[in-house]
């Protein structure tokens, strides 16, 4: 289907320029060069490939990332290859910039040259996908099957659809944003034949979505009733053409499927340069004070001693949060919404609105069945012993009971459970910080400009692209 | 099994004293004798009997009421019995006192004689139960298995019993109470045979509960089975042994389940005198305000315009408490209690507990999912309209947005809102008199002792009976 004036608009602005290429191109080959030649003076026979997308050239203007895979033969030791080979790797790039060491499934070290960040992988140079022993040897795979299926057209229109997906924050598998990759992008489009045809697709999708990414319907349909047994939590199934057998959009969360769900109606009712933007509002401290006014939101600060892996990072502070709720419904709290922000380096923040900072009345307490007569004496027992108001028999025969809370104030209780809901293991022992909003803490903690556009949006809640989903 | 010391004690108050006999039975004769002469003067044939309590011998010190039940042949066309003859009945009674007409399933009149209040009734003299017509018919059958099953002694047994429902609140089968009736009393002493032995029963009750009051196992179990079809809303099955198909304990509600299970536990693991006493307690009314400091406790005041029959108006006033009940769950404000008091002839209140009088912090609404386009879309105008906190997409995937609140008061929603919650028929167009209890109004309130007694056990409560469930 054709693009549109704005879509066409939106493309000239995030088609890399020339000058982008060849930045990017220098890096690669500088990089590629540094290692070859390590890897010759050592004997080592290996290949150093681009992968990503610059190699599918479906990346972003401003994209400054780029991955270098050095795959092995398939007979080279895994040890060898993760052990004396990647150290080949390592002193071959020390020479070129500043690196650090990381890990995901596979080691792998990142390289910062004249302002790129490229990460350089090991793995094994395979006839076939059926040989795969860990992730990353799919990679080059992706690539040639990508490659097969893109022309230069659809290339833009997967640039589009990743661009989308940024604006609404569901670009990347990873756990930050359990969303779409750039592999599933491009996918989506090679799937759907287009941009446009991928939004009008995505915006009748109704969990669980299948995308058939394979072309064969008999195929596919007995693979997606495999894949559903293999991924039951998946609200999003697509097959990997590479390997069928593997669900190419697992990482995608029942939140991110929402959101670009209805980012697509929105976008079809009423089309915007807002779905192409990733600008982060601020708003000014006197408005998000006033907003405020009236509701109970909560932060929770929380030091990070030594570096975690993003991944790891992102689990951690979620289950710290879901717990905190559970926590705090345990005491009739309920926390409306929250957020989680992080410089991923020494500090993370925890938001949560709660619908109400300050209870005061009794609280109610429901016993047990009537007829469960030990419970039943038990519970009257404790309630005459609390001086409760009650118990008494409601109307419906449920024996209830009022009383004096444990906590009136939620940050009391917070600050006296952290046991409760400190439960990843690099918190375990923080001492968090704890407060309400308020004016002062709000002009502190926006001094940081990440954070002030993070506690804008959770403050004001809407989504700015959601503005424009009514004309 | 033998009654403890304290029943003996208990029965000697409760068994009616020698001139309390005499009372009623000179009462009766004086009835029986207007009755019997004006039917002799009309030439109409006719026997006049005493049924209920007074006939069993089951009745109460205190009770000053007799059931007379004026037989006619069962070839009388049933027109002619509620017309004509009960004419004559109520031409009878006329010149011995002051009279009432009144009306359940048939029409009778009341008459007070002596502080005697007598209801005298129209009904077949039928051979076999089988040929009932009217539930009134099997009344003389009831008083006949009654006395063919109870000795003197079980007599008492059965006094003791419904002193027990009384104190708890769960004696009388008439919508106000949803209790016992008097006959169910007497069918528990026969099944269980005796005070204790039922009490002992009752404590291990579990809803559905099975009464076998006809004795044969079998019979029993067949009839069981069928009337659970017939009544699937009752919590308690107790054929009639003079008419199996009938559930003499159908008017049982949950609650009087509940309340006498609870109880009898209470009483075996700590017998006391107060489950045999009636008394109404009321605190003073410092205290009462002290107990309602923190709490949210509206009285909405209800006139009585004209004469309403006790059932219906109880049924009336309870229907427009759990309306009322839905109406503040809607706005999310929740009834943890409510109770409803009335003289029967001038007024009625419903007294509310409500987890909050001020709700001032936003309210959180959800969207439909997300995969219901159009009232998505919907949605997000609605709140975008209103200037909403959001809509925003939630962990969940579901649409969420907050915003202000309708009512923040729920004082201001009850008044709002009459036209939702008055949906009973002799209530439609009534002006509620709507406060949240304070001082002021619990010192007016209070100067009726009835509505003293019930607004005390209103904010305070726990029973007294509940008080000694445990040593």
């Amino acid at each position: 289907m054709k693009l549109t004036e704005l879509e066409l608009e939106v493309l000239r602005e995030i088609k890399p320029k020339p000058e982008e290429y060849e930045l990017l191109h220098r890096a690669f080959n500088r990089v590629r060069e540094a290692v070859a030649r390590e890897l010759e003076r050592q004997g080592i026979e290996a290949e150093v490939t681009v992968q990503g997308s610059l190699a599918h050239d479906t990346w972003l203007s401003g994209d400054r990332d780029i991955d270098v895979f050095v795959l092995f033969p398939k007979t080279t030791p895994i040890e060898e290859l993760r052990g004396k080979y990647f150290q080949v790797l390592v002193n071959a790039v020390a020479s070129i910039g500043e690196y650090e060491l990381r890990y995901a499934e596979h080691p792998y070290v990142r390289v910062h040259v004249n302002g790129v960040e490229a990460d350089i992988v090991p793995a094994y140079k395979l006839d076939s996908p059926s040989e795969v022993r860990t992730a990353v040897d799919r990679t080059p795979f992706h690539t040639e099957y990508v490659n097969s299926k893109l022309t230069n057209e659809l290339r833009d229109h997967v640039r589009l659809l990743k661009k989308f997906m940024k604006s609404i924050g569901v670009y990347g598998a990873e756990i930050r944003v359990k969303g779409f990759s750039g592999y599933a992008v491009e996918l989506l489009v090679i799937a759907y034949g287009g941009f446009r045809e991928a939004i009008k697709e995505i915006s009748t999708w109704k969990p669980p979505v299948y995308i058939n990414t394979l072309g064969d319907r008999e195929k596919f349909a007995e693979v997606a009733k495999k894949l559903r047994e293999k991924y039951p939590e998946s609200v999003v199934y697509a097959p990997d053409p590479v390997d069928p057998m593997r669900n190419t959009m697992a990482s995608v969360s029942r939140e991110s499927l929402a959101k670009i769900v209805i980012a697509a109606n929105c976008y079809l009712n009423n089309p915007s340069r807002e779905y192409f933007v990733e600008k982060a509002r601020t708003a000014p401290v006197a408005e998000l004070l006033r907003s405020i006014r009236d509701r109970c939101i909560v932060l929770l600060e929380l030091g990070i001693a030594n570096a975690i892996p993003p991944d790891t990072l992102w689990g951690e502070l979620y289950r710290i949060a879901d717990r905190v709720s559970k926590v705090l419904a345990n005491h009739e709290f309920y926390v409306l919404d929250y957020s989680v922000w992080s410089d991923e380096k020494t500090m993370a923040v925890i938001a949560l609105e709660i619908d109400s900072c300050s209870k005061t009345y009794p609280r109610l307490y429901r016993g047990p069945s009537f007829w469960i007569r030990g419970r039943a004496m038990d519970f009257i027992k404790k309630h005459i012993e609390r001086n409760s108001y009650g118990p008494w028999i409601s109307r419906r025969g449920e024996l209830l009971s009022l009383s004096k809370r444990k906590y009136s104030n939620v940050i009391d209780l917070l600050i006296d459970r952290t046991w409760e809901y400190l439960v990843a293991p690099h918190f375990k022992n923080a001492k968090p910080l704890i407060y309400a909003l308020d004016g002062e803490a709000l002009t502190r903690i926006t001094s940081n400009r990440e954070v002030h556009s993070w506690i804008t949006e959770f403050i004001l809640k809407r989504p700015d692209w959601m503005e424009k989903c009514i004309d």
